[in-house]
């Protein structure tokens, strides 16, 4: 769960990084920027800063804000119904970011979220400079993090329903939850 | 048909636009910039250059480059068969931008290409601001056009079979043939 005020500061803040990197988000935009603490209540240290572009039936492309040693948990994408499952291409933009995919341990930039060892299984590190690209099949594990600048980069995939991706670390609430209640209450 | 050095200059150009829209191009990656003169040999009034970022059997993200008082020809998106057609939402990120779509005709600040009025039937004009969108269904027809300063947008689709595009000029060759002899002979 996180605060209205934390969600606004995070859209704002998402927003400058962006602009920062050469994207273009309109003023109208930035409150569309979805802040998702995955549930665990500690968004600086586990979440992302999403701003959708297009999400239609068919394909979404999204720009992904990840602040200064954020964390973005270890997840697949899962087949649903129909739908093989969400075939994901990101090229990376701006910043520092590093992704860890299957593979040798070779994890030597990024860091273990503190007391979550066994939530991140995979440590092949794969440090991108500005143009790099990955490609994910469904069902292929992966998490990233943005290192000391943080990192913008660009998600283009099939069609989009993060909630129904899979998590590694089961208290993963893919659906964040905004605080009703007034802040300054 | 257009010249090998005519080529590289486009594709550098394209790649110069590019960077000053904030969009991140590696060197490496100019050269592949493709440069489509639609088979008209008169690139720099009804051309396009593409920079493909992906495109996979599902989808495409390309960033489309328009030069000052550059034209994409009329066309639109056929069915192909299973496939239902191209889905195609564009973004404009920087520079002067005017889509022409089924309409009334509101035609104000573009021009239709000298001597071609036949093949550019719809006259009803959108003038895009960084950041806007339109999508465009299968066998929704469309053109635009780059203003004084040209154009750099994105373009998010379902996969792209651009020789499968239909379009209202028939003199059209969607496949660029790049002249084989040296330029220089």
């Amino acid at each position: 769960m996180i605060s209205k005020s934390e969600k606004k500061a995070a859209q704002i803040r998402a927003a400058r990084m962006m602009r920062e990197a050469g994207i273009q988000i309109n003023d109208s935009e930035v409150e569309e920027i979805e802040v998702v603490d995955f549930g665990l209540g500690q968004l600086d240290i586990e979440g992302v800063q999403v701003f959708t572009m297009v999400n239609t039936d068919r394909l979404a492309a999204k720009v992904l804000v990840l602040f200064p040693n954020q964390t973005e948990p270890e997840h697949w994408h899962l087949q649903v119904g129909d739908d093989p499952g969400k075939q994901e291409t990101i090229r990376h933009i701006w910043g520092d970011l590093r992704f860890y995919v299957d593979g040798k341990d070779t994890m030597k930039e990024g860091f273990l979220v503190p007391g979550k060892h066994d939530v991140y299984s995979l440590r092949h590190e794969i440090v991108l400079e500005s143009g790099d690209q990955l490609t994910f099949e469904p069902y292929e594990k992966h998490w990233f993090q943005g290192g000391s600048r943080g990192a913008v980069l660009y998600s283009f995939s099939t069609t989009v329903r993060d909630g129904l991706d899979g998590f590694s670390d089961t208290e993963i609430e893919r659906l964040t939850i905004v605080e009703e209640k007034r802040d300054e209450s």
